[in-house]
């Protein structure tokens, strides 16, 4: 049960954006950038580090739904996505996975080394940063998440729904305030 | 030294913004709704909770900026920051920062007895919302900062004269657009 009454149906961060829009509005428009820029890291890299730390921070929602659209992007391939949760080392993106791993310890965690790691893999300074807050934007979101003890679907198979509709309609304030909520 | 080369002479993470204005837009955004809204916790409520998430964080720029508007509010109580951020549980609002402390560790370490305890000290579903969302956004802001290494002022008698324009003008985008940045 939710810590808190939010008086409407959504799962998830969703219900709490429902209950709170003022801060809705911000959150779901730095999603938008932070996950949908398509520019540097890829869509797929993208959501690859928020499931990475959502799964860190052992936030069952975010790492399967966000999971789950890196699956999308990744055109079905779920083995690496599995590994990118639990076996990152041997990923493509290693480089930007460790620097996502520190960040979700502490930013102070993150070192130099971590940051040329990623550099001789290709990483601009805007990869670089882009990686820092996307991993910070995490530790963000699945506190919201965990810490208000939102109502969350358990049910996997509800997931890949939920990440075709983002899919196509993006983070907008749609995730929130639509009439009929896809679970 | 930071991490990446951001081309401005901006501090903290006003640096960071200046370098990547598409996600300093719903930052501050959010940052302006989450620790400028009157209604239910007051600002200085607001900044207390930023400055001990951030001291727990060890993140020396923004416990200290932060602490430094709570004074502000507190028409210069500055004790009763040192307290919050060293021993909150004689403060008067220790129920909101014992949740705000759970926030800091997981969203999972927050429970029904936690919650209870602020509802008894008077506390509504919108302070239990924006408790829980301010410490897992200075989750975010402390490890953008330090994730970053970004450039922070150590000089303590700075901080004042940053507070008093956050006081007039807010957290908007003049932060990090103003072609004068003030140390």
């Amino acid at each position: 049960m939710p810590h808190i009454e939010v008086n409407n149906d959504f799962p998830g961060i969703r219900g709490l954006m429902a209950f709170r829009p003022e801060t809705a509005e911000p959150l779901s428009a730095l999603a938008e950038v932070l996950l949908r820029d398509n520019e540097g890291l890829s869509r797929a890299e993208r959501e690859l580090i928020a499931s990475r730390v959502s799964y860190l921070n052992d936030c069952f929602y975010c790492h399967n739904s966000h999971g789950e659209l890196a699956c999308v992007y990744l055109d079905g391939d779920r083995d690496l996505v599995d590994q990118v949760r639990k076996d990152y080392q041997h990923a493509a993106i290693s480089g930007k996975l460790t620097i996502a791993g520190k960040v979700q310890q502490s930013g102070l965690a993150v070192q130099p080394e971590d940051i040329a790691l990623a550099r001789r893999e290709g990483a601009t300074d805007k990869d670089i940063h882009d990686t820092v807050l996307i991993a910070a934007a995490f530790c963000l979101f699945n506190r919201y998440v965990d810490g208000l003890a939102a109502t969350t679907p358990t049910d996997l198979s509800t997931y890949p729904a939920r990440a075709r509709q983002v899919l196509e309609r993006g983070y907008g304030s749609h995730i929130y305030s639509s009439a009929q909520p896809v679970r």
